[in-house]
């Protein structure tokens, strides 16, 4: 694999010069074109072997470009914030939005390298196959949502290294580049080539594939990185305007399970007979409430963090029984986020970007009043996501929230069910009581017309995205008493279990 | 001061359930009513006296309200990305947007309260008398930018405050409320109080007045509390179109100097003639980029951070100076933001908040490429901003600057002058080169029309901002090499006093 790049590639300066005048141009056109289309975000992965002229090439790159509108990533230690969020957070919240390009120093590439190679021995094997089958599938989900990679690779030769390592040690200005840790990992460069080559050759998609640099003259690597970019960007404004863009109308409330054999279905067979009356109500309210209160308090609960989803059907009660819930705890560890519509700069973003940005660290709780889910509810069943987009849907949200729970974030979610004799009752009263008629709109009526496309999304819903580390928990809430109490009850049971009984 | 919350104000239950049932009605249309404006963002600051009841009634008043607009936020130990910003920060990041509340538990008065009492005698006083100076400025830019500030303060005696915290510490649900520090704190009740009232003295202005909450009642204090919101939004429903909105426009480029007498300016004064050699510019540029190169590593450096501003006449050379600051430093420390139209997050903000998110960490810089600056230049000049608007942005700006540089944050600012005949020159050649044709547009055109106002308004910000801890440094770029060798030596010069000789 880096067979190439150790051919000893040159370019002399000539060459580079004129080289250079031209590709500054067509870099310019390329980031206009691509600042005026604002479909496609670029991101530059920058990785390879140290003293193989990354900062240098990079540096001549964003030269050439207009450095406004180009921003660069460094790798670092995370900061506290990003320790206690989930590790993909830190690079979330530096994406670039479409029509933009961001370069990225370290990576989710680094650290699965790097501990591969030095980390304890005991199941890094297993932990490094893992962490590439995410940053496929991670990467696959960038793609898809119009997030161009390209993914560099400058390698030296173990000759050529120990040399430029040495020469940047003896000369005084550039002595502070080269640490004892530098050094360190040279001893193991045999180790570190198999490991890259491996992780390399896993993640060479389609989508997104490697290009490997010979990082030995500067003036070629330079200009193999520059030319690395500007046919990606070149490609992607020639691809053929999507498919899918004209087909995906008709067939967007498809079922995504077999024709129905019987009618039975998660939601048909919930007993939305079931109540609670008026003391027991209030009993089991204050006890599940002080027990919950209690175990947001419990020690175990500093490292961990809470996410909370609440979907339903319009007018199941999701206000009054998030309302449960805050009153039971302290808010000063809470947020509450409405989901409407996105702000452009979250339009800017993939899909799930404007949930990573409200996620709670640790120590807190973020309740989401409709969620991410969207994609698979009211943007499947109106049409406002394509279907290619809303079926990935299911997969994505799967691999997020197993990053959420696997980092310790404790993930709860739940579909409140109304019947729609029910629904019709509650829109009935909400339109005659003043303080409750903003809650009602056109909109609603229009939704409740879908009655059965919706029923068929949230079964799908359900069946795909149902999982043992962020199960669905489908909650009768034709009465209001009941559905609360099962709620806080939920909550504090899998608090519980999470933290050890408290 | 605190004398009427001490008079032991009670509601019994009955009027509190009565007036609970009106009071959610009429905070709830205030909500709709100010998301559906979307014209003024509402803060309320939460203070007082440990166990005065603050927790409850906005735990109350949140459950009143619709939830899912209204964010709580706690005062908690700043986290280090916090603490690598200036103190305010972190208040800066979380104000609410246009159309929505945001309720402070702990702000920006908590710590300078708890220093002036609990910190070192010394100079305490003069901390605390500047604390309460910037913050009267700093909410009087608030009121101005449409946030509605909203302050209220529970009180307790200190008889009552310790029978509460005796009976919360003997409760087993509440005892976790109560900490040692509440009790070394409670001794030392009245400097609290005579700080407190200080304080609240101080910092009452008419545009932020305070309220002071009797919290020896639970039903009073929720009401209160409520009715105190209520009041003070309907009140800024209620005020009368602001008659700014008519006269403005007249005046818009009306000079802040005095008409002048000579036809002296600091622009005109500028020797627009001054040249650099090339072999002279190589040896300079080089000699600089080096000595940058190694002050961004001085050992001093990593508790600082640098902020660059570039301001300068259209095609002064902004960029390609830009370009040879990037060029010397490590591009992993370094973020150049270009400041272009707002995106609709940063339009419901303050004017300066969009500047905010991007300051650097410790060990970092930013460079703006244009700036918070533009308020009192292309805004003022084509009247994007209303007179008023731009009038008080001066003071606004200096405030700014100041608590940047006083966290240590080091603020270097350019002007980058070019005549109107070298424009010209400019203009033209950029037009016949193909890959800078973007750079010259029909606004370049329509904004060299109006020469004479620009260079009116660069006096006035100069004469206003131009301060010892943040003076603005005019660069005569007619020659661009000579501008890009006095930048880089200014950045020199000013990082070597600041960080001591390199």
């Amino acid at each position: 694999m880096f067979e190439d790049a150790e051919l000893g590639h040159k370019v002399d300066k000539a060459t580079f010069a004129k080289r250079e005048v031209e590709l500054r141009e067509r870099l310019l056109s390329a980031q206009i074109e691509l600042a005026r289309r604002k479909d496609v975000a670029v991101a530059v992965l920058v990785n390879g072997v140290e003293a193989g002229g990354k900062g240098e090439s990079v540096a001549a790159l964003t030269s050439w470009l207009d450095a406004r509108f180009v921003a660069v990533n460094a790798y670092d230690d995370p900061t506290d914030e990003e320790r206690e969020h989930a590790p993909m957070w830190r690079y979330w919240r530096i994406l670039p939005p479409k029509g933009r390009i961001a370069i990225f120093f370290g990576n989710w590439y680094t650290q699965p390298i790097v501990d591969r190679v030095l980390g304890k021995a005991k199941g890094r094997d297993a932990a490094f196959e893992r962490s590439l089958e995410e940053i496929t599938r991670f990467e696959r989900m960038l793609a898809a949502e119009n997030v161009l990679l390209v993914k560099t690779w400058f390698h030296l030769s173990r000759k050529v290294q120990k040399k430029r390592l040495t020469e940047l040690e003896s000369d005084a200005d550039t002595s502070w580049r080269v640490t004892k840790e530098d050094w360190r990992r040279f001893k193991r460069y045999d180790e570190f080539r198999a490991i890259s080559e491996r992780a390399l050759r896993r993640t060479s998609t389609g989508d997104a594939p490697w290009t490997i640099i010979d990082g030995s003259d500067e003036q070629y690597r330079k200009l193999v990185l520059a030319e690395t970019l500007l046919s990606a960007m070149k490609a992607r404004a020639e691809a053929p305007a999507e498919r899918r863009d004209v087909e995906h109308k008709a067939v967007q409330r498809r079922s995504m399970r077999p024709a129905p054999v019987d009618s039975k279905t998660v939601l048909t067979e919930l007993d939305l007979t079931q109540t609670l009356r008026d003391a027991r109500y209030d009993k089991q309210l204050a006890t599940y409430q002080a027990r919950l209160a209690r175990l947001t308090r419990h020690p175990k609960f500093r490292d961990r963090a809470l996410v909370i989803v609440f979907e339903g059907n319009d007018a199941a009660g999701k206000g009054g029984t998030i309302r449960r819930v805050t009153s039971a705890v302290d808010l000063r560890l809470l947020r509450v986020v409405s989901i409407a519509a996105p702000s452009d700069e979250e339009k800017a973003q993939p899909y799930l970007w404007r949930f990573w940005r409200q996620l709670p660290r640790h120590a807190r709780m973020t309740i989401f009043d409709r969620s991410w889910y969207g994609r698979v509810l009211v943007e499947r069943v109106e049409g406002f996501a394509q279907e290619p987009d809303w079926r990935r849907a299911y997969g994505e949200i799967n691999d997020f929230e197993l990053e959420l729970t696997r980092h310790g974030t404790i993930v709860v979610k739940f579909w409140l069910a109304i019947s729609k004799q029910e629904q019709l009752k509650r829109f009935k009263a909400r339109e005659e009581i003043a303080f409750k008629q903003f809650k009602i709109t056109d909109e609603d009526w229009r939704n409740r017309k879908k009655w059965d496309a919706y029923a068929d999304a949230v079964c799908d819903m359900v069946e795909r995205t149902s999982t043992a580390v962020a199960p669905w928990v489908l909650v009768e809430a034709n009465d209001k008493k009941f559905a609360r109490v099962k709620v806080l009850r939920t909550l504090v049971e899998r608090l519980e279990a999470e933290l050890g009984h408290a």
